[in-house]
C-alpha cells in the first residue's frame, strides 16, 4: 500500500506543475534575445527594401540558409509566417479547393477522404483532418517509423488515402527517426490515388540531443528518383530555433507542387513579414549559426530529458517502457491504464496531455500512451513532476492491475 | 495632331515609372524604422513571456489600442498575422468549410455562392471570389457608397448572395466614404440568406489626408441594434501605418462571428507573432500616437494626391473625370477608351494598373475606369507619369473620340 501512501503525500503538496505541451522554457527563449534588436537593415541581400510588400516566395537567403538543412532546394522552398501548422493546415484546404497537380478533382468533391496517421502521432496534425472531416485511420509506429507493410497495403487499395501524416526525425512523441528503407518505401509505394501527399511535418529536423544527429534520407529526391516527384509537401520552422511565436516556417516540395501552392496563396497575400526572415537570416547566419545554436537548446534541455529517464528507471522499473529520445520535444510513456494515470496526475496537480491525445479521435484502444514534454519546466519542478507521475502509475497499477 | 507629337516625344524620353499599386514610398517606411529596435521588452501587460506560444487571439493591450480606431469592442477584435487579406480569404474559406452562425450549411455545400461587388472596387476581393468559385455581381457606386436600391433588391430576393465587398472609407480606388445611411441601410436591409455577411474591409481606417477625418458609422453596432448582430465582418491592418510587409491585422466581428472564427483558427495556428504586436503597441502606444503618426503619413503623400489633381485639371479638363479623395491610396480617373490608354502608357514606360482591374473578372463594361498609386513615386516621378499619362488620354480621344 505504499503507493497510496505516496499518493497522498503527493496530493497534499499541492502542486500546480504542466507537462502539457512541447513549449521551449523561458531560458531557451533567452537564447534568441539579440533578436529582438534585429534586423540592423531593412535591404535584402539583393538590396530590396523588406518592409514593403511582396515576395511571396521568401527571401532567397533564408531560403538558401535552410535548404540543406530541412533537404529542401531552395529554389523550392516557400517561407511562411510564424507557424508551420498553419502551412500544413492551408495546404489540406488548397487541395480541397483546388486540384493538386497529378490529381482528377478538388478533395471537397471526393465522397470519401482517408489520412494515414501513424500513432502515437501529433495531435494537432488529427485535430486538422477532424475540422476538415477527413477520416483517420491509424498505422501502428515500429522502431523504424509507420509500420510500412500496412501503409504499403491501405495506399495501394484504397483510392480514398490521399494522405500520411509523417514526423520522421525525433517523431512526436516517440522521438523515434524514420530508418532510409522506412523512406525509401514512402516515396516508392504505388498509390491508388493519382494525387496522394506525404505530408512529411520534419518539425525537429536540427533539434538534437547529442553530438551525433540523427541522419534522415532525403524523402523530396527519393520521391523524384522513384517516379513520385509530388508525392512530397515538406515542413519546417524556427519555433523551437528562435521564438515559439515569432519564428519562420517552411513549406518545400517539387517546382509542380511549389507552383500550385502559390497560385493558391497568391490569392491569400501580397507577401510573407520579410523584416522577422531578414532577422532571422542576420541572427542565425548559416547552416554552422544554427548548429551552434541548436547545441545552446540541447545543454539546457538535455538535462531534463536525462532526468526524466532517471526518474523513470528508478521509480517504475518493469511497470512501464518508456522512449530515450536523442533530439525533439517528447517522451513517449507507456503504462497500464493511461487514462486514469492521467486523471489521478491532475487531481494531484500535475497537468499531462490528455490521455488518447496521441491518437486519431483521442482514442488509443490499449489505453497505454502518455506523452510528456520536459521541455518548459525547470530541473527542479520537472522532476517533482516525474516523481508525482511515477507515484500514479504505481498507485493505478496496485488499484487496477498492470 | 499635338497629342501624337507629345506621345511621340514621351515615347522617346524612355521611361520607367510604376503606378499600379498602392504601396507606401521608402520615406514612408522609414517614419517607422524605430520598430526595428523593438520591443524593448518581451513582456505583455499581462507579464506573459511573448516570445511563447499561444494567445490566439491576440494582446489585449493591442486590441485596446484599435478598438476605437476601428469601431470594434477590444474583447471581438482578433489580431492576425501582417495580412488582412489573409484574414478575408480565411474567413470565405472557413464559411466554405464550416457553418456561420445563421448559416444553414457549409457554403461548399451550396449550389451557388453570390458576393456583391461595389465597382470600381479591388481586384483583391475579386480574386478571392474567382478563386473559390463565388459568383460576382457589379453594384455601381454612387458618392454615397454602393447604390443601396440594387444592394436591397438583390440581397432580398436572392439567397445566393451571401456577402458584398466594401471598403467603406476612402474607397479603393475612388476615396469615397460610405454616407450614415448607406451603413445603417446595410446593417437594416432583409436578406434572403440567413448567413449574409458584409465583409468591411475598413483598410484605410485612420489614413487621413486632411485635418478634417472622414465619420464612418459603425457598422458593427448598428447591425446589432436592427436586430442582425452577426452580419459584419471588420478588417483593418497596420500594412499602410507601420511596415507594408511586416505589420499587424485585424478581424472584428460579433461574439458568435469570434467564437466561430477563433474555433476554425484554433485548428490552423497556436498563436499570432506576439513579439510584433509588442513592437506595434510601443511604438504606436495610443490613438492618439497612431494619429500623430498618420499625420506624418499625409504630410509626405498628401502633395502626391494635389499633384495628381493639379495636372490632371490642367492637362485634361472636360477629357476625363478624376476623385479627390480626402483620404486612402488611390484615385479613380474616368476616361474614355480606358483600357487603350493604359496600353499607351504601358508602350511608353507609364506601368498602370489593368484597366478593368477595378471590376469583377476584370471587365469594366464602359472601358471608363483607371486606378491611379500615387503614394510609392517621388514627386517628380510621378508628374512625370501623370504628364505622360495625361498625353495617353488625350491621344487616345484624338484617335478613338472622346
Amino acid at each position: 500500500m505504499s503507493a497510496q501512501r505516496d499518493y497522498a503525500a503527493l496530493v497534499q503538496r499541492d502542486l500546480s506543475l504542466d507537462l502539457t505541451r512541447g513549449k521551449p522554457s523561458p531560458r531557451q527563449l533567452d537564447l534568441s534575445d539579440a533578436m529582438l534588436g534585429l534586423p540592423t537593415s531593412h535591404l535584402t541581400a539583393a538590396g530590396v527594401d523588406a518592409r514593403n510588400y511582396g515576395d511571396l516566395q521568401g527571401l532567397p537567403e533564408l531560403r538558401a540558409l535552410f535548404a540543406p538543412l530541412i533537404q529542401v532546394p531552395a529554389g523550392q522552398i516557400v517561407v511562411g509566417g510564424n507557424s508551420s501548422l498553419t502551412l500544413m493546415h492551408d495546404t489540406v484546404v488548397h487541395a480541397l479547393l483546388s486540384t493538386l497537380p497529378g490529381g482528377e478533382r478538388r478533395w471537397v468533391e471526393e465522397p470519401q477522404l482517408t489520412f494515414l496517421c501513424p500513432v502515437p502521432g501529433y495531435d494537432r496534425h488529427f485535430t486538422i483532418c477532424e475540422r476538415l472531416g477527413i477520416t483517420m485511420v491509424a498505422v501502428p509506429m515500429t522502431a523504424d517509423g509507420p509500420d510500412m507493410d500496412v501503409v504499403e497495403r491501405l495506399v495501394a487499395t484504397d483510392p480514398t488515402v490521399k494522405g500520411i501524416w509523417c514526423v520522421p526525425k525525433y517523431s512526436n512523441p516517440s522521438g523515434i527517426v524514420y530508418s532510409d528503407e522506412t523512406v525509401r518505401r514512402l516515396a516508392a509505394m504505388p498509390t491508388a490515388a493519382p494525387d496522394f501527399r506525404v505530408f512529411w511535418d520534419n518539425a525537429y529536423a536540427v533539434h538534437h540531443l547529442t553530438d551525433t544527429p540523427a541522419e534522415l534520407a532525403d524523402l523530396l529526391a527519393l520521391c523524384a528518383e522513384h517516379g513520385n516527384p509530388d508525392r512530397a509537401f515538406v515542413y519546417a520552422s524556427t519555433s523551437k530555433v528562435t521564438f515559439a511565436g515569432s519564428g519562420v516556417s517552411f513549406f518545400g516540395s517539387s517546382p509542380a507542387n511549389v507552383q500550385w501552392f502559390l497560385a493558391n496563396t497568391s490569392k491569400q497575400s501580397i507577401g510573407p513579414d520579410k523584416i522577422n526572415q531578414l532577422r532571422h537570416v542576420e541572427f542565425l547566419r548559416d547552416a554552422e549559426g544554427v548548429a551552434a545554436h541548436m547545441r545552446k537548446h540541447a545543454e539546457l534541455i538535455g538535462p531534463k530529458f536525462e532526468l526524466v529517464d532517471k526518474v523513470l528507471t528508478e521509480r517504475l522499473g518493469d511497470l512501464a517502457t518508456w522512449t530515450s529520445p536523442k533530439g525533439g520535444y517528447f517522451i513517449s510513456l507507456e503504462v497500464p491504464h493511461a487514462r486514469e494515470v492521467v486523471a489521478r496526475a491532475k487531481a494531484a496537480g500535475i497537468a499531462l496531455t490528455p490521455a488518447g491525445a496521441t491518437h486519431p479521435y483521442g482514442d488509443d484502444p490499449a489505453d497505454r500512451t502518455i506523452r510528456i514534454a520536459p521541455t518548459y519546466p525547470d530541473l527542479d519542478e520537472l522532476e517533482q513532476a516525474i516523481e508525482g507521475l511515477a507515484v500514479c502509475v504505481r498507485l493505478v497499477a496496485e488499484e487496477l492491475g498492470a
